[in-house]
């Protein structure tokens, strides 16, 4: 008489290879402590929390998760309570569920105010267990869509480099997994994921390019879109990185304080390159006065360098600019 | 009795003065010499063969035009010829017509064949006549269409950049210009623009992107994702321009000649960010053996330096590459 298979243990699939595979990458050098899975209950943080499950103990590691309740559907509490029973069954330990109150009528709009309880939520839950990384269950289709909604915004290799793989306490292990893996994953698994109604409500940008640009572009332009737009935020996110450290390493050289101000030595703009100059004029609007300029004040700025002729002060969303002498000064607006 | 209007005047509408603008700025610096159009008979070209026709003398400049029939179409004689004619009309002084041989049946594809035949009878026909600048009509639209097509192949910056506005002889004024701009030129001029049928013929990638996935965009992300594209690539055109620069300025100092190829200090590698290093392999596999190396393929050589434990050399299209103590070292394929 053959054996029975185990009902409870998933066979070995490659929906389940990869995306364990890329779950040990990413834990890789985590030594000793506790690594949370952000767990929302769909196929992608299930997929993860089960391949974490099977990944932390073999690298020395354990493994909780948080559940973030956003409070904003109705049944929002029981599909976090049943998340949390799902982890709770993949063996994950501490499995903590927050619930966070999202400011609705926030000015960035209901989606960054999720976003900003999400991330708050998660960065207290890892204090509070003393974790050293929270895993998010981002896919290269997540990075893909966010690729898009930053070229609509058209703001270069700053709106273009999507999410990072590492940054700070959170790791994003799935960036180069496909969203089918996961429901693949799942479904070898015998995870039922919760299908959230509101990723296909199109009042989201998102899911408009998910549903609706996407594979339009795919069609025209033929398959393997997502994955270029995921190869392209990755290299931009390198060339961002780069530059963000060139002008690190720089920029204690080249600024003083002035007079209610604060002062950039024209001549080291005049040595950098374009990319680089308006970098750093971004970065001081940026560092001294909370601002995000765009490019066009960014250009007007960088005139007072490359085509000086006397000019009178600029005046620009919160501070002002002018040249003086052998320096450009930035003033707070009065 | 009032005076009557000259009939074959334009009067300066909007468009026309937009694009008037763009050329002014395009031809400054440019000093008493022949400044040559290209010019297809399209709107694009005829809006700025009328703008050149009328700046171009204000900057003490001679202006001039090339068509260029590139004989894929049955009527492309007489296409070019009433091009030529109209060039003529507004002023341009000399109109060449260039018949180029375009070969169908290039491994690139008939697209990209035509582009080189263009190119290479542009550059002969500005050597022929003196000429010190070239200027070619692609629009905002070309750009941000540019941008979309690059996408597709993922290939970060390089592929996004788009076109440059100055690149050796070649100018182009109009890429801060809508294309609805340069048909309300002509429309405003009575110039009546050739309409090339493979505008609109679905089998062009470019036609796709223009007719099918531009107008989704921005109806799912909101008017202005044109201009966003266009910025995109204007920035991360920059960015690629610096970083470029940097290579330049450091590259004879990190490379030596080895026996049978070309070595690079693994020291200098390991000192730059990885968006230096990466563009450090790419510009040595281009420059030593012509290869354009995808990003999989940078990435394998860098792990010789930043995973170094004793690894085999590596195979690459064209080369391989080995770490030998300090240096990798590049060596052509046998």
């Amino acid at each position: 008489m053959t054996s029975e298979p185990d009902e409870r243990r998933p066979r070995l699939t490659p929906a389940i290879a990869d995306v364990r595979r890329a779950v040990r990458a990413s834990i890789d050098g985590l030594t000793d402590a506790l690594v949370l899975v952000a767990v929302s209950g769909g196929a992608d943080s299930l997929a993860l929390a089960a391949a974490t499950a099977f990944e932390a103990p073999r690298a020395g590691l354990r493994a909780g998760a948080v559940v973030v309740d956003h409070g904003l559907q109705d049944a929002s509490a029981e599909v976090a309570a049943r998340a949390a029973d799902q982890a709770r069954e993949l063996g994950l330990d501490p499995v903590q569920v927050v619930r966070v109150a999202v400011d609705e009528e926030s000015a960035a709009g209901p989606e960054a105010a999720a976003r900003t309880a999400r991330y708050a939520a998660l960065a207290a839950a890892a204090s509070d267990l003393s974790a050293s990384a929270v895993l998010l269950a981002h896919t290269l289709d997540d990075q893909a869509e966010t690729v898009l909604l930053g070229l609509a915004r058209g703001s270069g290799a700053a709106s273009l480099q999507g999410m990072a793989a590492e940054s700070g306490i959170y790791r994003r292990p799935l960036l180069g997994i496909r969203r089918a893996v996961t429901r693949a994953f799942c479904a070898d698994s015998r995870l039922e994921p919760w299908n959230d109604p509101q990723n296909l409500d199109p009042s989201y940008a998102r899911v408009r390019v998910r549903e609706r640009v996407l594979p339009v572009l795919e069609r025209e332009l033929g398959p393997g879109v997502s994955e270029a737009l995921a190869r392209t935020a990755e290299q931009l996110r390198e060339d961002n990185d780069a530059f963000l450290q060139m002008i690190d390493e720089t920029i204690e050289d080249i600024v003083e304080h002035v007079e209610a101000g604060i002062g950039v030595a024209v001549s080291a703009l005049e040595a950098n390159p374009a990319a680089l100059r308006g970098r750093i004029v971004r970065f001081v609007a940026q560092s001294e006065f909370g601002v995000a300029l765009e490019r066009v004040h960014v250009q007007a700025v960088l005139r007072l360098v490359t085509d000086w002729h006397g000019q009178q002060p600029l005046d620009l969303p919160g501070f002002s600019a002018a040249r003086e002498g052998g320096l450009l000064v930035f003033r707070a607006s009065e």
